[in-house]
């Protein structure tokens, strides 16, 4: 039985709680991330408050017995004074309401000695989670490289959706197509799977989609079309 | 019994006549597009030749009499000068070797009568495929929405790839938060969909981002937070 100990109640807080519920080796106690005055003792208390507050209110728990660990991809693991920290985060993009498949959310985890990292990857599978031992610099990287292919690509399927609207096409025809494309690198590397005008130099299509654009689409088309053509 | 004939040996054209083999209503004749002297006679004849070559391809067509159709996103439907024109455009990234689920592909079907416009909406049935009525001016707007949809999305790929390889942190970690979400954006709009440090104009974080990246990547990087700021 492993005593886990959630503390916040924001959106990765309450999906960690509601996969830990239905864990029977998992015995669950969940906390106000504000009200850390008597805190219940566990084998692994996991803040998962925002990035800014989480020096804050490790910093309450500096006593605390058990492993300390945060959930973000961008904090370094010194900001959890501690005797015993680390990280426990989950590599996906939760959505308030919309259930999480944690089969499908790979979890990196960090902890200075190896029977807490043992112990993280313990709880993550509970979770049916994938587990990776990431260290801070790679996490860093991670959460830079989840910026361009989940928050950039996600403005470049607005900008197609943009493109719709002028004509009154529906999004949705191209639905089909994001999907391939997410799923083709499932399988393939992205530069094996890159094509399109910019790949094959086709300047006469470059040309065309230019003409119709606005200013700041075109900076954006032009811009990607150099950086692909030099890689 | 639809006959329908296609003209070339690509990748369109072999996985079209591979589904189309399959259906007992259709009757199909595959011919090469290096020798058209003798074209056989069919209800529709299916140009799946490079773009660049259609209108070569078509102008040793003029008197066909059946409906002849591209299935190109860019070109002109114009460029088909026989009698009876039109377009059957498969909106979808076809890899070579890789089977195809029509019933994922939404095609764009256009044609000067109606009657032709039917012919083509059953021909996209048949294959199971979704079938949208599409004007010239429409589809090219498809296609200029497709390279920011499917082209310039894997090159974001391409470079949270890069950004992994660099700390040797294997890139299928990305593989769930990727198919996330292009996920998402089959439920909720792109712009509904947006998170990150952009959209949340955290600049501490964005400075950290860019202080990690190549010339280039910073450049990339700037453009498409400045372009979500101001969406
Ligand atoms: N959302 C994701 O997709 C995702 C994915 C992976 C990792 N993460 C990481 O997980 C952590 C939590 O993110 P989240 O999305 O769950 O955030 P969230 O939904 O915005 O919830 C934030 C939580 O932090 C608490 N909080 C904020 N300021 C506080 C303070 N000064 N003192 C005490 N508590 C404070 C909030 O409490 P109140 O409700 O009382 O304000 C709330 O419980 C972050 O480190 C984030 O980077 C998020
Ligand atoms: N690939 C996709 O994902 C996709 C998706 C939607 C639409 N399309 C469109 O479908 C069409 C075909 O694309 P594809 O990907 O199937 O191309 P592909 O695999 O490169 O095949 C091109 C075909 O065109 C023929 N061809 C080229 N130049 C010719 C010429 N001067 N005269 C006669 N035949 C010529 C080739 O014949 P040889 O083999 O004899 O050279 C070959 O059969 C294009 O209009 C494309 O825009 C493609």
């Amino acid at each position: 039985m492993i005593h886990v100990l959630i503390i916040g109640n924001g959106n990765v807080a309450s999906h960690l709680a509601t996969a830990f519920e239905k864990n029977p080796n998992i015995a669950l106690k969940q906390i106000s991330s504000r009200a850390l005055d008597s805190v219940p003792m566990s084998d692994v208390a996991i803040i998962a408050v925002s990035d800014d507050a989480i020096s804050e209110v490790a910093n309450k728990l500096v006593n605390y017995q058990g492993l300390l660990v945060h959930t973000s991809g961008s904090v370094d693991v010194k900001q959890i004074k501690a005797k015993r920290n680390g990280v426990f985060y989950p590599l996906q993009s939760f959505t308030k309401g919309k259930k999480v498949d944690f089969t499908q959310v790979p979890f990196c985890l960090e902890a200075s000695v190896d029977s807490d990292l043992l112990l993280l990857e313990k709880l993550a599978q509970s979770l049916g989670a994938k587990a990776y031992r990431i260290n801070s610099l790679q996490r860093k990287k991670i959460h830079l490289a989840a910026v361009f292919a989940n928050n950039f690509t996600n403005h470049m399927y607005s900008i197609a959706n943009d493109i719709c609207d002028q004509e009154k096409i529906p999004f949705e025809i191209l639905h089909p197509l994001i999907a391939e494309t997410a799923n083709k690198v499932q399988g393939i590397s992205p530069k094996e799977a890159q094509t399109g005008p910019a790949i094959r130099r086709d300047q006469q299509t470059i040309e065309k989609h230019i003409s119709q654009l606005t200013k700041e689409q075109q900076r954006l088309y032009l811009l990607i079309t150099k950086s692909i053509q030099s890689h």
